[in-house]
């Protein structure tokens, strides 16, 4: 039941996961004029579908590595150097999201980190940043002690939690504020709630749901790596159903 | 070592707190023109003070009531009756809060619940409504077995750390907005950053800052009410330093 639980987790997960990005870029393509490079406003529409790929859906998916149950047993090193490949992955699709806003500002001549928005945006990356040069040296180079790594490691979950908290509100405030920009039409305003502004809506709830999941699988639910020696009922029934789904898997997929 | 850190986080969260509630009301007073119950702009100018007060400084310091080294021994009961009446307290603040922005919106013919700031912020009130029912009907009420109590602890928690992360993002979101609709004038707009546009944004940063003080100390300190039969060396030196302060200040003020 417990591995049941899981899995069903794992499928609800991708599935918002993708449907926030697909959502995202949707609601820039159809409504918003499509994608660009070249510093006019199609430029700005990679920015929501960037920062919600890499600080919401590809952070969310690489905080829960260590929540797999093949990464329970055996070496831990390939994990984390997963766990830090995949944050990088994320911190760099953030970093061409950024450069879209940026590069869509100086073009245009607009202000750059006025609103609340941007304060929290630029926070958030910023300590993204920090957690993962702290997180490198402390947890994947050798010469950090048990010791030490026993003590940060709470701090280390802690802090990543509150980055996605962060990474949400700055996403909720971003989709916020895009659309009392662009639906200012007298006939149409957002008040009167037009399709573009339901679906955008709709998306930032979707992005509340997708973290609001990481968040529980993270903190609050039993899958995590054991500490050696002590594997819990749920953990050797989700062990046990995963390698019976890679025999199968296995057995079916090799060659005669 | 331990009690002196404790006792500082009180210190600053209790004036992170205060300074989210005047600087808000400095806000409006200076910047938005006062306060008043006519269903005018000044009636919207309590939503976001009764807001920040509600959902964000009274509710965490409602959810850290087992924080307190008073609450880890002796009967639960009154530390429960406390948690449920402060957030109860918390609640109603935020009726009041929700009943001036809807009061303005019907004075002034605007649609209500349109923007996404809105949609998440309703959403919170309503989760916050079902959690606060479903602590007092298990918690509060004796009929609950200690086993469905142990089993919905921890979702009680999380979900308790969820509504305050979704009051956080509902907030900013509010802020933003709320400059972006005021901020308008050429000379002066909001990109421009003049005193409000700094003021409100540090306000918005404030309540960030609190709200992850509050989870720090609710989801990863080590200050919480131990099992039965297990206080570690932490929490024994917290109650002890407890106490002696507390017998110190009776022998000051007692009578002679």
């Amino acid at each position: 039941m417990a591995s049941g639980w899981f899995y069903m987790s794992c499928m609800v997960l991708g599935s918002l996961g993708s449907m926030c990005i697909l959502f995202t870029t949707y609601w820039m393509q159809y409504w918003r004029g499509g994608f660009a490079w070249d510093g006019t406003v199609l430029m700005f529409n990679w920015h929501p579908v960037l920062m919600v790929s890499g600080m919401v859906v590809l952070y969310g998916a690489a905080s829960l590595v260590y929540r797999l149950p093949a990464s329970w047993v055996g070496p831990k090193l390939p994990w984390k150097v997963l766990h830090a490949a995949l944050h990088l992955l994320a911190f760099t699709v953030t970093v061409v999201g950024l450069t879209a806003v940026f590069g869509f500002h100086n073009h245009s001549k607009i202000t750059h980190l006025y609103s609340l928005h941007s304060w929290l945006g630029i926070t958030t990356v910023a300590l993204f940043a920090c957690q993962w040069f702290l997180g490198f040296a402390v947890f994947l180079l050798p010469w950090a002690s048990q010791w030490l790594r026993s003590l940060l490691k709470p701090v280390h979950v802690f802090f990543g939690a509150c980055i996605l908290s962060l990474s949400i509100a700055s996403v909720i405030s971003g989709i916020n504020e895009k659309l009392f920009f662009v639906l200012k039409n007298a006939t149409r305003p957002y008040s009167s709630l037009p399709g573009e502004a339901v679906f955008a809506n709709s998306t930032g709830i979707l992005v509340v749901s997708f973290g609001l999941l990481v968040l529980y699988i993270l903190l609050a639910s039993s899958w995590r790596r054991p500490d050696p020696g002590a594997l819990t009922d749920r953990q050797v029934w989700l062990l046990v159903s995963h390698y019976r789904w890679d025999k199968a898997k296995k057995a079916c997929f090799a060659p005669c």
